[in-house]
């Protein structure tokens, strides 16, 4: 029996940031069966149309990447109250163009931290508006905002929050169940 | 007297764009005494906290032409219901480290152009928010969606449509005179 | 064989109005076997918590007639760029108390009209986030903004538009489709 | 010299409401020279544009109140993820018909207090976008989100937690600043 992949975009270019720490976790909590893909996107182009016909290397690679996943957790940052520019290029990528759109339709989960007192909501309900334009199937509950991440995750970069574990598991299994429904109708 | 100084950020990477043809026409269109420097972001590297200390020289030249600017004019089209990662990209650069934002404070004024209904109007709202958080003073009247863009614009890309001329007057007027009292108060 | 039963909420409380010939035109448009039961909203009172142990008979049956359905149809004017007052009071009478929510997990379709170019869609984004909070199913295309109305209604207040007839018919069917399988699993 | 007056609107209908307290506290907290005129919204009638002409006289005094403001402080709880129904009832109603709009152009603060973390952040949003159409002048800084309230206020009822005050005294300050100075245009 196969194992069920997801593909895992986000974090941050930073080395050091508690949503690359957040996508590392993601990766060890997953439900059995299922294996966490974490895409870089740190190498890929500003998005421009005129390149649709000749992709880089590293854009074919990336798409083929998402194409192989049955369901997207993505794990952003907010900068600047909305989503971050460098993983909202990465989607302008991954759904373009229109007929090779490797995002449509899929079970998408999202996450995010912060060391601020919201968790970086207001990327989110963002983030949410681009999922229904992509008609991506959201995983809605739990709504994961790690606020306070400094006191979360552990000097070796773990988190040491169960509450936080708990809710993170409880939103993989979601998006690994509907991964495995959306991997069934195609 | 010199020359109030407007940076123009946006349009589209691809060449034959709407919203490009759309900046070039603002150039066109600036009151009297006020020059629109439309500066490109199509070379920046993804935003990266890491870089912070150590900018590329793009990213040196990309601030020193927004800081020399008393006014900001984005021109954006909408990806995904949302804002252009590319451009977000060029403002979340702009706006980091905070003690070298060179946006926070200032005025900026919006348009956007699509060849559907809707202008590109779900890309403005994210925008506001994020001029929100910067404390630009946004120039709130009139609202510029350029929509069914292709019956606007003649074959050689310049508008045709005047009522959108007006309008777009009318915005960058706004701009100027808020420029202008931004420039004193400095 | 019994009739699906949606609620169909909305309209506007003025009698010549859009979006009240919009759900009436809803409730012609109904697939077989699928009945609207347009539930007014003009008589309820103004939410307050303190009424939540004793609901005046209009609450009481104004919920029971949503409690009734296997789905909901909101025609939603936009009011200020946001949703209508008078109707998101509905909705906040309808979620409240938490242990006698009567929306949360049904299907939920949307479609907005106005004489202006935009058809309504920013009070539609501001809905999906309440429907978001809710864990509604939402009904995610085909998307109806009813733009330019007056050219869309005849004299007699009948849409005329055989597009947008069109697309209301798949937006029901859509609903319709996702309320027969909600009352399978209630 | 006579006070500056702000028209207050908010709260909740509900008697025992952080938000209702938070109105109170934000009365005492005004700066000299200016006062809080505390502005009842539950009486009102569900807005419709049937009674533009002949408006009762419930919505008359209401609408007067406001005109005689130079600003506008509203104190917003949360449902649904959004603005409550009963407030933007009230909003709508001072706002039109566009002839008579006593909200446009006036300068308006925002606070909003909820038991949960996130202090009502997600109905401020939806909130500034109306501030947009009606072309308040928002004061944009600081943001007041009072996150676990409960732990705020004292059982009498009063704000104990000395940064949210001092937060509260800023907001109202440049709230009454920009009154000051709207009350000079007029």
């Amino acid at each position: 029996m196969t194992s069920i992949k997801i593909a895992g975009i986000g974090g941050s270019l930073r080395k050091d940031s508690f949503n690359t720490k957040l996508m590392q976790q993601a990766k060890e909590l997953m439900p059995d069966n299922s294996v966490l893909d974490i895409i870089p996107v740190g190498k890929l182009p500003l998005y421009n149309q005129d390149d649709d016909e000749n992709p880089s290397k590293e854009v074919v690679a990336f798409k083929d990447s998402l194409r192989r996943s049955s369901g997207v957790l993505i794990v952003s940052p907010e900068y600047n109250y909305s989503l971050p520019g460098f993983l909202k290029n990465a989607v302008d990528i991954a759904s373009r163009p229109p007929s090779d759109n490797v995002l449509r339709g899929k079970p998408v989960a999202l996450m995010s931290a912060s060391s601020g007192a919201f968790g970086g909501m207001r990327a989110q309900y963002h983030w949410r508006q681009v999922f229904h334009f992509l008609d991506m199937r959201q995983i809605s509950r739990p709504e994961v905002f790690i606020n306070y991440a400094q006191e979360k995750f552990d000097q070796s970069g773990r988190l040491k929050d169960s509450n936080t574990i708990t809710l993170i598991r409880d939103l993989l299994n979601h998006l690994v169940n509907a991964a495995i429904e959306y991997s069934y109708i195609q």
